[in-house]
């Protein structure tokens, strides 16, 4: 029985493609003490992970080397255990790594409790991108309700829940989204106007007829064009949270765009970028917060599931295609 | 006798001219109850007044209209007074416009206390740039003891109280103006280092050798590519304030540039626009501030005086061309 596993083998320009990566067999991996054997059963791509292939990283994090295993979150079944508090048959979720097998180091798993909901939302709703949603929202946009709040990337798996929490937060809620489709989710979601960007290009008229009193939040995970017309757009006091800018991540060099800084003095407004890692000492709280609304049914999700580790290259590439509406995964092993 | 005003005679594209305004006489006017009829002394000419110049203003104050006086800070001696507070010879500062002669609605004017400093200070370190300099800076940046600050438009009325009131917080203060003579003034004024943005291209580079351990806070006058140089450089938490885009003040559209965005998320950095109106309510905790500083020589101040009201719309194009060090003022009356 052996591991299979994807390296990275070059490094791409523009896009990612299948080449980027290899599959491998090694042997089997074998837990020392305070580690434990996972078996994978899900891998996330996620759009910060094209940061990753570059050489010296993406500036807070360091890149993946030529020839080593792609770094990523997995959720996975603890097929051995040399660790106090994990037993074989725990599903945990921890950075294994694109590939079927991974030894962890047990202080750094985080138990999953299969009762709460299916295992995959340790990956989504209850996982990074729940945790990202929550804090980059209400810690950094602020919402109060009866506020207008924007969220770009809308039908992604820190984007839908970002837009509920806003709802739950009594805004009115405006989803910017990439195709029919993913717009009749979001209204689905309870979001209260949609913006398919791929029917107009005249983002600002179309956002300003959805937003009749200006917009006081946006939660971006785009950047570009989009986050231009909503600059243009913001009332006094606006609050910007930056979570991504998936439009820019593939680019050499900077986009060129127009300069609008001007727009935050006018309107008195901040802008503030953030990496949840910045909560991780509060995630409790977002845990909590965000399994009772998924208890009570006022946060909703979806995955995109892929199976078959050899397709992990294929998701992380339709990421950037759009291809996802909610989670993105790749089933590994049921 | 009569009272000399300049109106705005033509909407400029780019730079204003002396065509954009026309000299005018017009009778003496006469206070009412609770008015003050005022002699000018010194008139301001600031950068936001190109945004008065546009129909329909600048998005957070409306535009002068044409064959209207430009509207605009002075100081002056009360010739005439129907008000209670204050009397015939009393200093005073308030919405003159640019003109000779106006008639102030008393509640609305700043008594100026001669004894604490030249009156014209009132227009400078002790008026609304001091203002906008000491909560700009103190409010939104939040500079800490050994933090390197970098302030854009340093030699300009605000920029150069602002790095003042970072070294006085105990920082290593890092200055760009433009030319030799402004530079040497701001080592004069304390700033660790200087970057003559004229002297070079490649701010970038200039501004890392400048700020070996990066850049902490940013107070921006001025936008553009020195701020796209700055964004490169700043340090992790890094606070940018953004009190002017004078660069940016006289294009028609906005200038195109990189997009730099990434960079705050990266860096979980935060940027906010900010009107000194915002500040208003504290406006005495800042003018005892800067006074005490003042007096204790901790803050330095300099003014670049024109004479005679027939050369304000030249002060004003001036200031786009960095003619003043420090404050740029018109006096009209000694």
């Amino acid at each position: 029985m052996t591991n299979q596993q994807l390296v990275l083998a070059s490094r791409p320009e523009g896009l990612p493609t299948e080449a980027t990566f290899r599959l491998e067999s090694t042997p089997m991996p074998r837990p020392q003490p305070g580690e434990v054997l996972v078996e994978t059963m899900y891998l996330t791509v996620d759009p910060y992970m094209r940061g990753l292939l570059r050489e010296g990283g993406s500036g807070y994090m360091s890149g993946v080397e030529l020839g080593q295993v792609m770094r990523s979150e997995g959720v996975g079944r603890v097929l051995e255990s040399r660790a106090d508090g994990l037993a074989a048959g725990d599903i945990v979720v921890g950075g294994t790594g694109w590939q079927t097998h991974a030894v962890l180091t047990a202080k750094y798993c985080r138990k999953v409790d299969p009762a709460l909901a299916p295992v995959s939302t340790a990956l989504g709703v209850l996982g990074m991108p729940g945790l990202t949603a929550y804090f980059g929202l209400l810690d950094l946009c602020q919402p109060k309700a009866g506020e207008t709040v924007v969220v770009s990337g809308a039908a992604g798996a820190v984007g839908s829940v970002a837009g509920q929490i806003a709802k739950i937060q009594g805004c009115r809620v405006v989803g910017i989204a990439g195709g029919e489709e993913k717009c009749r989710w979001l209204k689905e979601l309870g979001f209260d106007a949609t913006l398919d960007y791929k029917s107009t290009t005249d983002y600002r008229r179309a956002l300003a007829a959805l937003c009749p009193s200006g917009i006081d939040c946006y939660f971006d995970n785009v950047g570009g064009a989009i986050s231009d017309a909503v600059l243009m757009l913001i009332n006094e006091g606006a609050r910007i949270s930056l979570c991504g800018q998936i439009a820019q991540y593939n680019a050499a060099k900077p986009e060129m765009g127009p300069r609008l800084l001007f727009n935050l003095i006018v309107k008195q407004a901040r802008m503030e970028g953030f990496l949840v890692t910045k909560y991780f000492p509060r995630a409790k709280e977002g845990f909590a917060a965000l399994a009772g609304w998924l208890r009570e049914g006022r946060i909703q999700y979806r995955e995109t599931i892929i199976d078959g580790i050899e397709n992990t290259p294929r998701a992380l590439i339709g990421l950037f295609h759009g291809d996802n509406t909610g989670k993105m995964l790749v089933r590994v092993a049921r």
